[in-house]
């Protein structure tokens, strides 16, 4: 960088402007120091909704907003659309795509997680997973051509194996997922095709363990599953997948034939633990200390996803957005703590709940003590992420979409885009 | 294709969902015929908002319906998800990929165009155009990445560069281009940036003829020279561009380094004329005879950019949506004429009007006797375009993104997606 950028006061650089992130710049806000935020993309990603924008109810600028504009307001602030590519800790510098550094008196490090296929990296092509936005356009892509190629095709083998779609793993995600898609074939498309019936597509879920949601409460879990069958949703337990392939997925030792695979079974954290050379879980996590610190480097947080800290009574705390956030929140905390001179308390995570909608009619909430589920918790479902959703512009245009769906099982963002058709060039 | 799409009423196969293709089938309803609708996209996409997709204004789910969606309500049409790789015109077959034919008792060539360079393909990659989806989402990524880059750069010619923004070509489309740009850098972005003052940003309008907007009447191309000027638009005439390459372009026998070079200067129709064997002119538009169809074929029309045909007055009629759909309806009277045995006139084209947007305050409408611009021009054309929207829902999402703009100078569809990035994994 520049020597321009280079402020004489206490420079934090933070890298990533997901919710840890970006919570951890909002709340440094007054703070006597100089923030440089760095991100491989230039939009913040409202990543509980994203499996919307795979099956085509919410279009991708609903739920992502330019990280920059978001911090307009903040003339403390640098956003930089920049990969980085290591830390050097000894001489205090983030090290960038382009040969550039960053110089920093205090890193904070909140580069989430990405999918993980358990030791069978070969298995993306054909069950990809959901993280990023282009994550979400290559499965909205992928589920709506395998509706249109049935819709031609005429053997019939080849026609189911088009209509049956396959989701591996049975968290939120994958339930969210198998729920949505569902619905997709069975109250959206009906009407839209000629030679299939996509009220008879498959929908099938695949969970290694013995049952869905793990992280709800058991009577939860049993209700979330009565949910998925009755939007027709086939759920298999104790099977884990032992191959994808081009043509479907084997489980529990049979042969699925599946043109359409989605993998949410697992995740594996950013290379922070490689860049800063720390412990780290199998998962690759960060094990950082009680204040979010990372071992041996007092002046290195990481936060979110990208790190393992047990929570009240041991467990982990879970990768779930408002986790990141009150580490985002610790870590602003901490800093200004340290710049007055004086000591903060360790992190201490709480646990507000656990959220998943299954359909466009029924949800489950887990708030520990209160447990709802079907309509209302719908609804609060619903209310609770269109707050939490960044911008009036953006709630208005997701409730609208949500509308729309509900009262007309129309969706918004079917579009097929880049992919088969070629993008350079109309004709060869 | 299978037997059981195979009708036993007057099979009409149309190939291109765009405004021609898509009016032939509305036209068609209640008509004793069974309609095959060929497109490689599976959206039918409102063209003249495209640029602002390109600039961030509108979401690609604004501008753009599932086809099949559209036809939703009408049994009597298949569409189809295919490309079209030839016809055998003695057979009566559309031959599609994948070695499918699908049988026709008339056909309808709706194809469109693409943009085109001239004999200069080569200069594709450094100045793309813009007529798909793609290439919208692939501008953005362009402009947005050229200030992202500016940002970080501090070689102040390198930074000069990123931050020029030429377009080439000053019919609707360029000026539409233009003007917007200029508004992004000069009243979106600035508040957004640290190390750049985006005010300073350059756009540059290359025209070879000798005005603006050469299809309107004169006094509107001198307005709208002024309101791009006011805009902070530069206007080169007369000076054809002679090269482009990933540095900048050479008109008029200077160089300007740009890193961000845009193509509004040419369109090549479809293959058809190839496919069906027909005369075409220099840009391969087929020569159709005065009832649309194409010379020998009696049984296949053409229609929309893909054709040329003389207007009222000797001068070709244009290719704009108007046109398109003017054709798309007297096809389907010539055809439901033809099924009673009847004969049609020949088709006469009705030019309404031609509309430019400049800017978000101003416009120019150019209706023949009554010619319009400024503020006035610009209400009338932002609701004849809300108006043209299919659905109420996509009226309602544009309506809303344009008082955004207009009030409070923000753009919801800041995304780079797609490009820089990986797609398939966040880390290697």
């Amino acid at each position: 960088m520049t020597t321009e950028s280079a402020p004489a006061s206490h420079r934090i650089v933070i890298v990533g402007a997901g919710f840890g992130g970006l919570e951890t710049v909002y709340r440094l806000a007054g703070a006597p120091v100089s923030i440089t935020l760095v991100d491989r993309r230039n939009h913040h990603l409202f990543q509980p909704l994203l499996y919307q924008v795979a099956t085509a109810a919410l279009a991708t600028s609903e739920i992502a907003w330019p990280i920059r504009y978001l911090l307009r307001g903040r003339p403390d602030v640098t956003t930089l659309l920049a990969t980085v590519t290591g830390v050097d800790t000894t001489a205090r510098r983030v090290l960038i795509d382009g040969g550039d550094t960053l110089p920093y008196d205090t890193l904070v490090v909140a580069t989430g997680a990405r999918h993980a296929y358990f030791g069978h990296d070969e298995w993306e092509p054909f069950a990809p997973g959901l993280k990023t936005l282009e994550d979400a356009t290559t499965l909205r892509r992928r589920i709506l051509i395998a509706f249109e190629d049935a819709e031609r095709e005429s053997d019939l083998a080849r026609r189911a194996a088009l209509l049956t779609f396959v989701i591996i793993g049975a968290g939120p995600t994958g339930v969210e997922l198998a729920g949505t898609i569902a619905e997709l074939a069975h109250d959206t498309l009906p009407p839209d095709f000629r030679n299939i019936d996509t009220r008879k597509a498959r929908v099938v879920l695949i969970e290694a363990g013995p049952r869905v949601l793990a992280g709800f409460a058991d009577e939860l879990s049993t209700y979330a599953l009565r949910s998925l069958e009755d939007l027709g949703v086939e759920v298999a337990f104790g099977q884990p997948v032992t191959e994808c392939t081009a043509d479907g997925v084997v489980f529990g030792g049979r042969k699925l034939e599946a043109k359409t695979i989605i993998w949410a079974a697992g995740v594996r954290a950013s290379p922070a633990a490689e860049w800063l050379g720390a412990p780290a879980d199998r998962a690759g996590r960060v094990s950082v200390l009680p204040d979010l610190t990372v071992p041996g480097h007092p002046d290195v947080f990481a936060i979110g996803d990208t790190v393992t800290i047990a929570g009240p009574g041991g467990s982990p705390v879970p990768g779930i957005a408002p986790a990141a956030k009150q580490q985002g929140r610790y870590v602003a905390q901490t800093i200004r703590a340290r710049l007055r001179g004086e000591k903060n308390v360790p992190f201490v995570y709480r646990h507000a709940g656990n959220l998943a909608q299954i359909g466009k009619r029924s949800a489950v909430i887990d708030f520990g003590r209160i447990k709802l589920r079907g309509a209302l918790a719908w609804w609060i479902w619903g209310v609770a992420h269109i707050y939490f959703l960044i911008g009036l512009r953006n709630r208005l245009a997701v409730a609208i979409s949500w509308l729309w769906i509900y009262t007309r099982q129309q969706r918004g963002a079917r579009l097929i885009t880049q992919g088969r058709a070629k993008v350079s060039n109309y004709w060869p």
